[in-house]
């Protein structure tokens, strides 16, 4: 069902939702089994004749699937526009890019805001905590759906990250080459602590009425614009926020004495949290940052991270960015080094930029060039022609 | 009324408020003329026969005049005990210890939570945003109240810090020393962000009632909790949570799958929010970090942060953390910049340590050392005996 228009993208786009689990249901870490489910999702460009070009990306925490078409509720841009089209880095005249929303999601993956067959109501809490093991479980049966035995590429930042290095550790015989952007093998006691503290908000909120909210036809807005706020901060850097806002005020020559967003900064942060409220659900806010505050992967493996990896023939590359806070180098280089004690094929690159953990988002020229240059060598290898 | 007790500490201890601008009212820079007020204070040790050994600590956002006693509300001991008492750094056989609550604060001094005497009501939202200027003026009237003209040194961190260098502004003449630590001369944007999160964190509490919660008997604790929350991971360094918490479980030997405080990261934080909201006012933590984002001394004087310190006399001594990134070493180093633009004596010791912002309330030797050191050369230069 490609939607091409006068408008839209000059590639072919998909827009579609999976059925999946029914035959064989999907074995969650926490011991459900998990059946039917959803699985929303978008492809761009064409899989090849012998299905060897499929690029998988991983979305972040609250990122989606509308990668690179308008998103259908915000009507914005796909928030990886750039870097898909042809003749971008992932080249949908050579590449059949697939981005899935994750499991737990809200745009049309099987999550706590959709209706639990047993009950015939909004699971709600109700809902299994998933995994980042179990998004990628899910995305693996919808290869299966695709007929897709082997990705070309699997990329993704932040919480697609994570995925990344999942899909590699569980699946290395589907994986040819993985990019893993601004993460981690594991998520810090600072970023559960951020991740707890919008959690809090969100259930601080009387409307959240314990997680039952869509059962009563409210939602907690205040609580989860209050977790974005905070989330927000944590992906830009002081220097982006101090080059972007300083202490401009908004709207006005001098302070008002008052608690009107005065600073533009605040104004800013006001409008993340407004904004995102009408796009996202609040208890899908609290499954992915958990399923991300659980992520370990040296701990699913004797407390060794290379043991991950061990007889890996993927091929790696690193992302990290000098002023990202919630993910710095330092992990990423923990992460190499755990992939050089299997002898795997790593790049890794540290981008100099002062735009923080969300720099993998914006126009980031060294960036692009990193994963264009990335991808072209691993085509090569792989055979893929031009 | 001293209140020596047998389980009291060794020094002579003052508690007491004072009820000041009944004949000459306090102007506040937002224009308001307010009085009277109240100012609750301590004192340690003995006030000089010459009244020339008085030190000021101006406390931080959540602090108050509780620096070497039980804090009233919660037993705990006295938030800078250890820096205070016989031998210690603040010599209370050598000086006369005074740290009053900030106006706006809800320890005794007059702030949102008492009655307007123009209504009989809690002031709640009607009371007047202050600032950083007005905190320390209120402070001038109450030196005024017990006759002493100069301060032998005025000493704070993070906000205290800020009170320290508005003293040594507004006041030259009657600050002989100042002790400027982990604070800047104006707050940042990601620091307004921060602080924004929280009042909005407040805000959306149904319970705060537009301000008013104090006429309605409630008041919004899990607004205040999450504010706390959010503030207090920015007080600490990533590595002070790695290294106190790291991914430990906390009462658990595996993941629950579920929403309730796994880590000890989670646990310590929901303690730290609801500890907080026995002992503080929603609308004082309004107020007060307003006050902080006011703050810009170089603004007040003509966009050069020098001219703020123009002709001073007062010695300097201005402490930076190595791991603070809420009031980073390059903002002290702008600060000493500054003064040494217009030839002020200043120390300045940037000081090693994982700890974080809260390093200032920690045992952090070099610290102490660096305290006790400054104090003992101003006071020679002063010609206070031994």
């Amino acid at each position: 069902m490609d939607r091409e228009s006068p408008r839209g993208p000059a590639f072919p786009v998909a827009d579609a939702v999976a059925s999946l689990g029914r035959e064989r249901k999907l074995r969650l870490d926490c011991g459900v089994e998990l059946g039917p489910y959803a699985v929303g999702y978008q492809t761009y460009g064409r899989l090849a004749p012998d299905r060897n070009n499929a690029i998988l990306i991983c979305h972040a925490l609250t990122g989606d699937q509308y990668v690179a078409t308008d998103h259908p509720i915000t009507g914005k841009p796909g928030w990886w526009i750039d870097m898909i089209g042809p003749g971008r880095p992932l080249d949908t005249d050579r590449y059949f890019v697939i981005c899935a929303n994750v499991l737990g999601g809200c745009m049309g993956s099987t999550g706590p805001k959709d209706i639990d067959p047993a009950t015939g109501k909004p699971w709600g809490l109700s809902f299994p905590v998933i995994t980042i093991g179990d998004m990628v479980r899910a995305q693996a049966m919808l290869l299966d759906h695709l007929g897709i035995d082997q990705l070309f590429c699997v990329i993704g930042g932040s919480m697609g990250g994570m995925q990344v290095l999942q899909w590699a550790s569980a699946y290395p015989a589907r994986v040819f080459a993985a990019i893993c952007i601004a993460a981690s093998a594991r998520h810090s006691a600072q970023n559960i602590a951020f991740n707890e503290v919008g959690r809090q908000a969100i259930m601080a909120d009387p409307e959240w009425r314990g997680g039952d909210y869509h059962s009563h036809g409210v939602k907690p807005a205040a609580g989860l614009a209050v977790a974005r706020m905070a989330a927000h901060i944590t992906y830009l850097s002081e220097a982006a926020l101090h080059r972007k806002f300083g202490r401009n005020l908004q709207d006005r020559d001098q302070l008002s004495f008052g608690f009107e967003a005065d600073f533009q900064v605040e104004s800013y942060l006001r409008h993340q949290g407004s904004s995102f409220v009408e796009r996202f659900d609040a208890n899908s806010y609290l499954y992915i940052t958990r399923a991300m505050d659980y992520f370990d992967l040296a701990a699913e493996h004797g407390g060794v991270l290379a043991n991950a990896f061990k007889d890996t023939r993927t091929r790696y590359c690193i992302v990290s960015f000098t002023s990202d806070w919630l993910f710095p180098t330092r992990e990423s280089k923990e992460l190499v080094r755990a992939l050089n004690g299997v002898a795997a094929n790593v790049s890794f690159v540290e981008i100099e930029t002062d735009k923080g953990h969300d720099a993998f988002l914006l126009d980031e020229p060294q960036f692009e060039a990193t994963i264009r240059g990335f991808l072209a060598g691993a085509a090569e290898h792989r055979g893929l022609g031009r």
